[in-house]
């Protein structure tokens, strides 16, 4: 046991808002820390409603996000959003972060704004989002919204921790085509076209629904909605407000939402597995190991990468040392 | 081993573009296919430089390769290009796939291009990706150019199985720091500012400049050039081509391409492993296993996910399980 971060998890759950954000920067930070935390935040979990928000970049997400904000805090809900960029595999750090967000709601306590952002190369970002959103349970937001550009496997993967996902985009060429691609449109419960002022708004929205119908019929009586809105005037955003309401109910109604969130909790823990043996495999591979040998034949090309992983796991034990390598005490180190 | 895959591996390497076309299919499905094409293929590997081209959608990077694919043809050489599409992890396949890409070139048959999608939820197109470039490699293409949007990070990750990486952006507001935010920057060797006759061309270019001149020096010769194109009418892509062999001769000077390459290898070898071992776990949950249990524990809310995954590696002995799980044959068999 760390004394240190059981006091700040204990401060955290009475409501002190710094020992929350010196928990982020824990779990950010390190695997062990992070398991720590979740085992200790987990009874007081399972209360929150968690909103994704996604689609391309420049479809004006952060300020739909903040309009949304808005429209929560006036219905009097706690509000945290996670804002997940897909950053720097060498900085380490979201190049422009919460900062500069959102600055409407800086003041107001009963808002937390976060910008996760990945930890090397190994990424296990949506490893920490899931954790996140399950530590801004802990201390009571009612409403939690992630908001993730969406375009790449890493941000869809994250959007599995929503209970309802927004995807949202712009009346420009080709976003539609581009959303996609990118596979947004299998996983939105909402669409929004913002800037819809803008021309072309009604024609995105009514391709939208063209490529809606061209679905097989849903078992569900929840069929995705396409709103229209001007996020920077807060136009459209009680509609959207109301449809994550409508969402909400239609899924309790029809039992999806638990089926949803024992399938993000199974994911979870697969993710759990993998950054752990991941990590401690590349811990392997760092120090003096068996592994050494098999490793240079690799680099040097002599064997080919995948012979070569076969064979560790096989022939050198790989998985059992991949279990032994991980201390007996680890929930408990620091 | 499989009769009919040796075959196929045996007419590919003889020349045969449908056995190659072939091949691709089995080792964008299945495991086992990949691993054992790659350790068939791999003596023939090694002569192929591989570009990755990244970039913010809409940057024009097809038509850039295109005409970077014209240049190269011109020379002799021989060519393979891999589009990779982050696209649906339901429907498994690219929407827009090479069909109606580039066809300019489909007579051609020095030239390759395929399209590559994920394989499901847990992605792995970052690993499909290597071994495609291995592939091509082994039936004599002297270019490999692969493209994939840069906005996330597993198309980072793919961007490391390049020797040169060209960043494509177009002058439009944000897009700059849209890259910034990807973590572009800091993986790119050549800048192009395509659609170069656009309003802000010069300032993109001068603010790209600017960013570079924050960075600290670097050990190397190599300034990455920031270089103006209009893909679409070929201009500016000659001098792409020259700025590509540069950089190789550089890499070679600097005893750094070698570098790279036993990075990218080792790299390949710790994906082949995590890949191996997630597909194990997702196989030992989905039977009947002694990991039920605390699956239906998870599941339920009962037991946080994080310590269920330290809990079943460390008790439940399951790595040993998934070294089990791993048939001893699993090389040979289809």
């Amino acid at each position: 046991m760390d004394p240190r971060l059981d006091q700040l998890v204990r401060k955290t759950l009475d409501g002190d808002r710094r020992s929350l954000a010196r928990l982020f920067t824990r779990i950010e930070r390190n695997d062990h820390d992070l398991r720590n935390v979740m085992r200790q935040v987990h009874p007081h979990t399972g209360n929150t409603y968690c909103v994704g928000v996604t689609g391309p970049p420049g479809a004006g997400k952060s300020t739909l996000v903040d309009a949304l904000v808005t429209v929560a805090r006036n219905k009097g809900l706690k509000v945290g959003v996670l804002a997940v960029d897909p950053t720097s595999p060498f900085s380490g750090g979201a190049v422009l972060g919460d900062r500069i967000r959102m600055q409407n709601h800086y003041l107001d306590r009963d808002v937390f704004i976060r910008s996760l952002a990945t930890r090397g190369v190994h990424g296990g970002l949506s490893h920490v989002s899931s954790a996140a959103v399950r530590l801004l349970d802990a201390v009571g937001k009612d409403l939690v919204i992630v908001e993730t550009v969406g375009v790449g496997q890493t941000e869809l993967d994250i959007m599995g921790i929503a209970d309802t996902v927004v995807v949202t985009m712009v009346p420009e060429a080709g976003d539609a085509v581009q959303a996609m691609k990118a596979g947004l449109m299998e996983i939105a419960d909402i669409y929004v076209v913002n800037k819809a002022d803008r021309d072309g708004a009604r024609q995105l929205a009514t391709a939208i629904r063209g490529m809606l119908s061209l679905n097989p019929p849903s078992e569900s009586n929840w069929q995705p909605p396409i709103l229209l809105t001007q996020a920077h005037k807060g136009e459209g955003v009680a509609e959207l407000y109301n449809a994550l309401g409508e969402h909400h109910t239609i899924q309790q109604d029809e039992d999806t939402l638990d089926d949803r969130r024992r399938q993000r909790r199974r994911q979870e823990f697969t993710q759990a597995v993998t950054e752990t043996l991941t990590a401690t495999l590349t811990k392997l591979m760092n120090s003096d190991s068996p592994l050494s040998d098999i490793l240079n034949r690799v680099e040097s090309g002599d064997l080919d990468p995948y012979t070569a992983a076969m064979q560790s796991i096989r022939d050198g034990n790989l998985a059992t040392n991949l279990g032994q390598a991980i201390p007996a005490n680890s929930d408990d180190s620091d």
